[in-house]
């Protein structure tokens, strides 16, 4: 529970609007067509700004030349960047419960890990050998920590992770459920019977405000660590191999692979399903589309796509048919030029 | 165990074929060329229809217009819906642990918890405060219950599921292991030194006979709830992001992706590894083959595709290669259809 | 910690170079460039023969005709295959922690389970009955094994993996953390009201030296078993439905995803994120490039591909506009020739 004044200082934003409306209690989110006296909305796009005149909100974020559009009724927070202003106040909306600061009786802390203050540690948790645990981290129910992982201060497991041993997180990271960190990295020597394991005795190192998605996998370094650096977000289900590199402020969506050894650079976005070769490097300020095919670097920054997409399976099957032909059509063209071109020439020779 | 007589009055068949083998006992499935005479098979198709002939089986599930060509040895079961009637007698065969109604010593339940009648709660599994469990239900071992947890009567979660805060489940629902409901979506706003996140404020609602496969992730709300309707079934490794809404009756397969708030429709289905761009409607009625690219919505129910199957790589590299020039194939086509055309006119305004 | 001499000794390979060195201890590995006295490191393309000359390495792996590239102050360990050489001995710089060869006291373990010699089962972990674990097996914190699993001498399950009821796993298996073994298959009969679940009552049988990655799932038989033979190896994140036979030596990246009853032969290699249509039939020694969409089976070994590699997007937006007209440009193409033809033909004709 806030109101727009508090909002408005924690922001330090302009209040403006109603001003009756400055000190009701905001008690959740909302859109701005479903917004009630009780809500904060935000107009995070001139986009909505039809919806704004109309809304019922208690509160809105909003820029200092879209006042002009608010309704009457609502306590304004006039921002620079509203969707900013959103994600710093979501918060205080949240319901997720808080940690509790206690180590639950049926969690498994080994003697030796050394824990920080307000350490919560919820039950059923398993905290290895020569582990470091810094002030404030929250390990969630079912989580399993190997030896000697370290977390920053203020660092939170959910549900159901799991980090091998020698894994490092920095400040502030949030893993979701069923993440794993610092297994194995794919790598076997090829023999006449098979495959002779190599064993992956790099770690993990990962910096500061990292959030890692449900059920992504972060393997181990073969030789040397995985890295992931500061200010880098990953959503569920990504794949990121042995020995890849994840530079400051990068951002990948669900379902990405990264194979081992590629160094992905600063501040790029990758789309949903997008798949990396390895062993190749990727220009700071990269941005892919979902499913893109990447089989080589880039060498500098900007936009990159590849695939077709869907079409009426009956058409789709005809484009299928006409791609695989290709080579024909361009013999076929091919002699039609030099028809045409022989044709030209005999024309010129033999004017008549 | 369980006779062919049992079978047909359970399913309201009509028995049919060898009489003598009416009564004997079933203990397995198998396909009709597997089959002996202590097994049930069914003709699903056809296709298979000279398998029929010469089966083993104890009894089988057939249509009336396949009887002639049924052996003489086994028992039949004539229904309308060979398939449909042999997926609802497996649940028979199935040698899957009944649950034990019980509540594992080592289950960690919260003491405001609600639990209804003949509910399972297995070895290690957490229940966190306020959840509602209804009657029958199952919690396997390991599994994670945030705080308000609802689960309708007869839903079953199996081993090391994690359902996080304020995840509602409807009735007969299955969820396989490893799966994540209710995670984080990814919603960040950009600022010049990294991401702020938004938190989560939305919840996750499931609707009823809704089964959930094996590490499949579904992210809660960003401010309003992600939805699945009843009937809705979800293979493995799957990614729902937040605020995706699928409508009844729909199938995906392995491994699709939905990016956020994107609209499902009715009694689709969704190939393997299908990708879908964020903000997108869905009609009713769309159907995609695997790997599909969809960035836009479907106006209308049918079939779409994307993408083209393997070629030897060699042929594959030319394909490549020729795509990449079709700018250029069309310029030169459009020059030789202007000499043609020229040439044509020039012949039409000066014939000799 | 070990010597030269002694990896000599176990790999029984030449020791030559730096006789000083042949007693040193190792106690790490490290690529050439970056390798110490007390590292060891190996040569395994000549690619990186330049690196040889300088580096500081206390030994290395490397073959008999690169020994005169070495440098003066290494012990040199002379191999046929020095990667494989590397694989061999990696295992002795392992950080991970020794199996206890104990019971913790939180496990859950059904008293009619049969465990072998020197048997681990870390913190948590849940044993269901009839299960049969073999000598020298290690069962990871927060595993869950269902009733009647088999595990073969020396198989090793990392933490948070789940084995539900009836499956079976050969001798020196690896399971990442997170991997799901034997869930349901997706099988549903389609009826008017939605979807009629298929009791999957088949298992998985997996054979020996398999190892499979971190949140890897693999489903249970509808009907038979899922099968994977020995020496298989399976990347995070893959999917293997039900009825799936995966044949010896067969390697397959992250994100790959197989569909049911699909049949992979031996010695394969599948790229990441490579898609496979369902009951299809794919030769031994076939190989996939990563993102390939296989919706039909091989009849021979051999490379094969399919996707176009990232564009700039303004040039991929133009080639995807042109592949939708690749039929039109047919058309024009036809109409050309058969101008030209007629052309021709009427010169030929009426020549002046």
């Amino acid at each position: 529970m806030v109101t727009a004044r508090e909002l408005a200082q924690h922001l330090a934003a302009d209040l403006a609007g109603n001003e009756a409306a400055w000190d009701q209690s905001l008690v959740k989110l909302a859109p701005l067509d479903k917004a009630g006296p009780d809500a904060l909305s935000f107009l995070a796009s001139n986009k909505y700004r039809r919806r704004l005149t109309s809304s019922q909100a208690g509160a809105i974020l909003l820029k200092a030349d879209q006042v002009e559009a608010a309704p009457s009724g609502a306590a304004l927070l006039v921002v620079e960047d509203p969707y900013l202003a959103y994600a710093r106040v979501s918060e205080r909306f949240s319901r997720q419960p808080p940690p509790s600061g206690r180590i639950h009786p049926s969690a498994v802390v080994s003697e030796d890990a050394r824990l920080g203050e307000q350490v919560t540690v919820e039950a059923n948790a398993v905290i290895g050998a020569g582990c470091d645990i810094g002030d404030g981290c929250r390990i969630g129910p079912g989580c399993v920590l190997g030896d000697r992982v370290h977390l920053g201060r203020g660092t939170q497991l959910m549900a159901n992770v799991t980090l091998y041993y020698d894994v490092i997180l920095g400040a502030d990271c949030l893993i979701q459920s069923g993440a794993v960190i610092g297994s194995d990295g794919f790598g076997y020597a090829p023999h006449t019977n098979g495959w002779a394991k190599i064993a992956q005795v790099g770690g993990v190192r990962i910096g500061d405000r990292v959030e890692i998605g449900a059920n992504t996998t972060v393997d181990r370094g073969a030789i040397e660590d995985t890295v992931i650096e500061d200010d880098v977000i990953i959503d569920n289900l990504v794949q990121i191999a042995h020995n890849v590199v994840i530079r400051r402020g990068t951002a990948m969506a669900s379902q990405v692979g990264i194979s081992g050894s590629t160094d992905i650079g600063r501040n790029c976005t990758l789309g949903g399903q997008a798949g990396f070769a390895g062993h190749i490097k990727i220009a700071d300020g990269s941005h892919f589309t979902g499913q893109a095919m990447v089989t080589k670097g880039t060498r500098e920054g900007g936009l990159y796509s590849s695939g077709w997409p869907i079409q009426p399976s009956r058409e789709w099957r005809r484009t299928v048919a006409r791609l695989r032909q290709l080579e024909n059509m361009e013999q076929r063209l091919k002699a039609l030029e030099k028809a045409s071109a022989s044709k030209s020439s005999s024309e010129q020779e033999d004017p008549e």
